[in-house]
């Protein structure tokens, strides 16, 4: 059975989340289905990189799956990519040896976070972006955003609900890149706690507005508690870019 | 009269171009109703730096009007901005000398193109681009691209119905910067002919799919022909970036 890798983009805002569950459209079943429609067999088992929340979006999320006949796999980017256009697309397909595993192979990922500072609303960037007014302090923001790198324990950068035991992450590379009124953040890490992300932007706005000082974010990281750091960004400015195997 | 100059961005494929006309819901008609709500009085005569066709979008559009007091620019920028919601925001205004007109005292206008070269159809782009599939001679599109750039007689690069006596216009910079799958060209000119971007973008997917050759481009421009230009491209990833003033 040929295990096939894909590499996916797909609009956070037209379904639930990766994760498929019953009742609601999410990326994951949707895929599958499209999966079995253009390659004529049911496809019931992809693995992806990881979940993304409801509104996340990706640009590059991986996933495989196993399938019995070696598929046409320019068909499968172009079939799959037509039959849920405007909300997903295929950007690679592969074969892949047999032991590569979507979620457990994957060594790091890269996720970017979008925000609009201006007065007036997102138009073209609509759905893409956190839209923040009011002036932010950008370069205590930039300072703050290299903080996050190195190994540290993260438990303080989560929400409730995340249950996984090991809380010590290591983060490669963290910067806000700015342009113009567009805040870019981008950042690479081994692995990410649930909302993770979210909240080390929260925080940086937070500096960005005051509340918090640059100065103090090793010691909010080392606070390990979920009540110093910042609030939770929205979902919407979010997407996973990459994903690293080795 | 305070003459106030705005800077706008508008989707393109929110409104039937920028041109007010009956029975149809265009950028300037709908601005000019949020201005009368904001400001409480009727502002019946926004001038535009220029017409944009259907699905042609804005990052930089600017106009001016007349109001008989002062604004609060800060909010109109804000009120305008919420009105229209993620389909026409207002960037920025300010109060200008008399003089100022936004389409006579134009010097310069900078367009981008985007296109999305890849096999699956584009998501968070979407209406943001043309997406072309199948290969692309990029190398030989970015050669070109460079060709547009001097003093020429553009007739052969514009629509039926273009009226406009002066065909002779000046291209400044022009462009094609590839990031990938991405593709924008950029370009900034004394002024344009009806669909002139749009033709000029169709001829360079022209040299790029193989249906004519780089070298051939200053004889086309020379021809004077639309017959010898390549195909008029979409008004889906085209964009009026920014306007010059002296």
């Amino acid at each position: 059975m040929p295990n096939i890798k894909l590499i996916l983009e797909y609009d956070g805002g037209a379904f639930h989340g990766w994760q498929k569950q019953p009742g609601v459209e999410t990326a994951q079943q949707s895929l599958q289905e499209a999966l079995s429609v253009v390659l004529r067999e049911p496809i019931a088992h992809v693995i992806g990189s990881g979940r993304t929340d409801s509104g996340v979006h990706a640009r590059g999320q991986v996933a495989n799956f196993y399938c019995k006949q070696t598929p046409d796999l320019h068909g499968l980017i172009v079939g799959v990519s037509s039959l849920l256009r405007g909300r997903l697309a295929v950007l690679d397909a592969e074969i892949v040896p047999d032991s590569f595993h979507a979620l457990r192979s994957a060594t790091r990922k890269q996720y970017s976070y979008l925000m609009l500072n201006r007065r007036g609303s997102p138009v073209l960037d609509h759905g893409r972006v956190w839209f923040i007014h009011g002036s932010l302090r950008r370069e205590a923001m930039q300072k703050a955003a290299t903080c996050y790198c190195g190994t540290h324990d993260f438990r303080g950068f989560r929400s409730a609900g995340c249950a996984i035991p090991n809380t010590i992450k290591t983060i490669y590379e963290s910067e806000l890149i700015i342009d113009n009124d567009h805040m870019r953040y981008r950042v690479v890490g081994s692995g990410f706690l649930y909302n993770m992300v979210r909240i080390m932007v929260g925080t940086l706005v937070d500096i960005g507005k005051g509340r918090l000082e640059a100065d103090d974010l090793p010691g909010i990281i080392e606070g390990k508690s979920r009540l110093k750091a910042g609030r939770t960004a929205p979902p919407v400015g979010l997407s996973l870019d990459r994903v690293f195997y080795s």
